[in-house]
């Protein structure tokens, strides 16, 4: 089976810079690369997409909140056309620096609270999937299956990859348990490897509680922001090849 | 003949305005549209663009330093490859909020300080031309003839455009006197216009000491960011019109 | 009867401004100065605190959401900690740059949805006068009387001033009917001046479906964003004088 | 001999993080701390007190262009007025968390780009001395001896401390050898706390050329911003008390 192995890169601003991006794109095989608005500048953003191209990793936007304090984390209240303005305009800057780096924005992924969002409010969504639509049609939109984000990627004729998370524990409406609540992140790399390769072989998401939510998975996602994200990113990987999986991007 | 006239437009940010952008829009035939850097944001960009579009005004980007502090008049300093990240980010921001207006970016101007250093740096110049021509070979670069900027364009076999500043005064080398100078603006809108109509028919540039400098012109400055620019800028049109010039973009 | 008179300052941010200060530094006697977070830099805040020392107007912190984009309108989330931290913060970035022109910083009145957050939530309330407590506990903390903000002062022994609102109608519960809604904003400066009297008279909120809320109204505010606000602020002014009262700051 | 060591502490901004901060403070007795125009945020400030505090480090302000692409490295071009108003901001915003802390700030360091050019040009010396002084004239100034920003606090009556660096070549003029320059930057732990003990000893400045300025010095400056300055800052210290040297702030 084929499958891809996703993780959000390019998370510096200016002097800063947050996890081990060279390690990871040695890893995954689609890198969603912040667009400046959550983290991410433009040198940042040109850098990874080069990187990204020479390791034949695909390249996804990665909008987000303007909010690099928050991180995009915190939910920023906006109406959607606010919000569709800002994903097209995340978008276009990503591919302005795509083309200087020789590569090109195949998908994109909403990132954090906007990503969370999405996935309880059918308007956000909507609006989401109506910038990348307008931006272009073709692009894939990368996201979580069976709830609002997807059906509104659907409902505008936009292709989608459906994702799971390596590290984040699912609640039993098929969403992410807050990182708030305990549990809520996966520590273990060999713990998570092998509930990965359960959920790809069940094609069903596992809830904390033990049940199983079927659903299309094409992507994995997996973090690199300290040194014991890789470490379990690698495992994923490893584990994935050992189990057969070719680990290959979507984007063609 | 066939003149274009351009104003800088769409120079709020959040809640600030600057410039009466409608009055302007019915004046012009070219808006350069801030990209988020000096100012300007996805909601400002993407309704400017699309009263651009309602009004078959054409849509250039207008990148600058990223210093909304300073509004993109003071040197930032950068290296050319930062520059040239800039722009590309820029250019793709505003193409993604065109997108959404059902508009397109058919040229770019450098903005302020960054415009100014590009007529007296040819790296800097060189630089934005590489920005603007990885993002789209086809884009025009709107450049003050006979200086680095227009140079570098032709270098890299971008298409340009030249334009005159209907308000500001030159120096013998073709730049602009610098707004610090006296005589450095000029107020008189009649005063302004029959300079314009002067140039143009001479097909060159007029300095402040009265020497002329002969270069291609295919469009005229204007400003809107108070009532009196405003009024400039009708003068301008009108004094055109009446001289049997017609205004139209020169995008196609 | 003595009474004061406030209104925020000092709104615009880099090459940006919002209102008439210096129209409006004529009329009141307390200016309520932003202070970098949702708007104002330091040159503003020098410059608007030179303002009111030179007229003799009080000079008070108008904290707000660290958010320029927003206005400080939108509740941005934070926990009370981050509260307390950044209205310390801005509190003294505004006496550093009132000690500059020669002022001090005597009161705080919080800005936007900050201030709602505080007139509906304990908690936030209380991180708003926690910091204004560390910084001065002889600061007078401007609240809307009746509601948490100003239970909060009172709990840590802050002295308080209440003020009323010229131009917003009153819900039945002593809070501001939001902006979103119709009717919330009073147009009229007649009208304005005229309840206004009538509240000082009666010592009492009048809500917008004719009740009374008895309170104790040290200060009115006005606004002066727009040419209509300065007009009515004005008229505000000239009601109070006619009907004997005295103008003049609560700060000594 | 007692003599105090002082780096620049909460570099961080939002989510991201720079330098061992728990580390440095436990090595040195002052802390410069960023304001949150080139890094810091409220929450990193007032937390970055509270940990000198609680360990007897004495709080110093660090005051930077605003600029945090930049990291405060970049010469942003201001007006003398400009910077002493920045200045003002940044120590009264800092004064704003540490009063949260239960701490105060007792002397004031210039950062990067804007400390190079105190260095160089007398208005921004005096520009910055101007904006401790109308804060609060007790403040220290942490000057590099000899250069304008000594002369300028001296001027207006400022108490001022001396530093050397640890890490730093000097070159002829007493000025640091810029970063971009090779041998700028010492690398090796034991070579930099030899050093610092010969110029404690010499009291004098020991050139890259192996000339010495006589200079007072009560500070030396120490960075932490990776493991291997951490260790140099590490072994300064040991060496320095090895010779007997007592470390103590020069804030009572």
């Amino acid at each position: 089976m084929r499958i891809d192995l996703n993780s959000d890169l390019g998370e510096g601003f200016g002097p800063w810079r947050m996890g081990d991006d060279a390690a990871m794109l040695d890893i995954v095989t689609s890198a969603n690369v912040a667009c400046g608005f959550h983290a991410g500048d433009p040198g940042i953003m040109v850098e990874t997409a080069r990187a990204a191209k020479a390791r034949g990793v695909a390249l996804g936007a990665h909008p987000g909140f303007h909010d690099r304090e928050g991180f995009g984390r915190r939910v920023i209240p906006q109406d959607p056309a606010e919000i569709e303005q800002a994903v097209a305009y995340q978008i276009g800057a990503l591919q302005g620096c795509a083309a200087l780096a020789g590569h090109r924005v195949s998908y994109v992924k909403a990132h954090g609270a906007l990503a969370n969002l999405a996935n309880v409010e059918d308007s956000v969504a909507a609006a989401i999937a109506r910038g990348v639509h307008a931006v272009d049609p073709g692009l894939i939109l990368m996201v979580m299956p069976g709830l609002p984000a997807e059906r509104a990627a659907l409902a505008l004729g936009l292709p989608v990859v459906r994702e799971i998370y390596a590290d984040r524990a699912y609640a039993e409406d098929g969403r992410l348990v807050p990182r708030s609540e305990p549990g809520a992140v996966i520590h273990e790399a060999r713990a998570a490897a092998a509930r990965v390769l359960r959920m790809l072989e069940a094609g069903a998401v596992e809830t904390r509680t033990g049940g199983w939510i079927p659903v299309a998975i094409d992507t994995v996602c997996v973090h690199g922001d300290n040194p014991a994200a890789v470490a379990m990113a690698r495992a994923v990987r490893a584990q994935l090849e050992a189990a057969g999986h070719t680990l290959a991007s979507f984007a063609a």
